[in-house]
């Protein structure tokens, strides 16, 4: 059962980044996943409700993958997160900017969609919630100096988002790359680290 | 014929606001600026057309607006602009709002459509170019510390935007005043004004 839902995520992923939102079908998914569109149906009613918990899916893998960061240190782990957002994990480049010109298309939706709009609160909190934890525990430990981390958290989403939004809607290849650069020498080398 | 153009360039803006990007039709705007929907198809061909003219308008409006700056102090026009992308001009928060929303569903159509993209990328050069040129002017004034302008002006830039989507998409009111506080006080006052 697990491996199912595993397997329906997995192909919900890649119909999205292949067909973008707007254009995206339960047959897609379906085909992808090798399953047929009725059985798809058992488990899933619309392909909204698909999207929501691809956007929960997603939000459990982060989280995993904080706790299980591969530095100890704060500030490392603090670059680790700016990188991830704006360049991905271990996938390439370009599928994660299908992903994010879905994702766009899709927060687009969320003024009128409760659905979206709440998954998508949620997923930003949970995530603003885990940088702001490795501020704190910077802080704590004497390797920040003493900002207001949620604070903090917030402006680095913020322009990290940003930067993402350019790239992908205007395939401006350095607002990434510039802003990555920015976020580390001004905010986290700069202002954070004593 | 300039007064004409002023009024349909008024009538778009209030019809997209009203109606959004993606239901916006040809007849809203006729409605809007009390002219026939065939004398606005004597100045304009299509939808496209007379919103890629709005965002040239609300350009030239923007460069205006920078050149009659209140105050001679490059640090209070930073402060003021980042304000002015966050909050709006005169008019109600309400309105910012909904142009927002309109927009990015407009920004969002970018990587489809040749036309949007090349006038985005052109108000989000030249909006650049003006934020770094008050940047500079701190500089060589001895107001701001030597950083390199065009960067921070990218980096205040992607917060902004990476506030306002938040705040449009999830209603989330608190982002743009929590990312105008970080601003002012960990880039603006902290980074740049020595």
């Amino acid at each position: 059962m697990a491996g199912t839902r595993e397997r329906i995520m997995d192909a919900t992923y890649e119909a999205l980044c292949e067909h973008g939102y707007a254009s995206l079908t339960m047959q897609d998914i379906a085909d992808g996943c090798d399953c047929s569109k009725s059985n798809l149906h058992y488990h899933f009613d619309t392909k909204e409700e698909l999207l929501v918990e691809l956007l929960a899916h997603l939000l459990d893998r982060f989280e995993t993958r904080v706790s299980d960061a591969a530095s100890d240190d704060p500030r490392d782990q603090l670059v680790d997160l700016v990188d991830l957002f704006l360049f991905g994990d271990d996938r390439d480049l370009e599928e994660h900017r299908a992903f994010h010109t879905a994702l766009l298309e899709l927060r687009a939706q969320a003024p009128h969609s409760d659905a979206f709009r709440e998954q998508l609160t949620e997923n930003d909190a949970r995530v603003h919630a885990a940088v702001t934890a490795v501020i704190e525990r910077g802080i704590d430990g004497g390797r920040f100096a003493a900002v207001d981390a949620s604070r903090t958290a917030a402006h680095l989403l913020a322009a990290v988002q940003g930067a993402r939004i350019r790239w992908v809607t205007l395939g401006d290849d350095a607002a990434p790359r510039t802003v990555r650069e920015a976020l580390v020498d001004d905010v986290i080398d700069g202002r954070l680290t004593a």
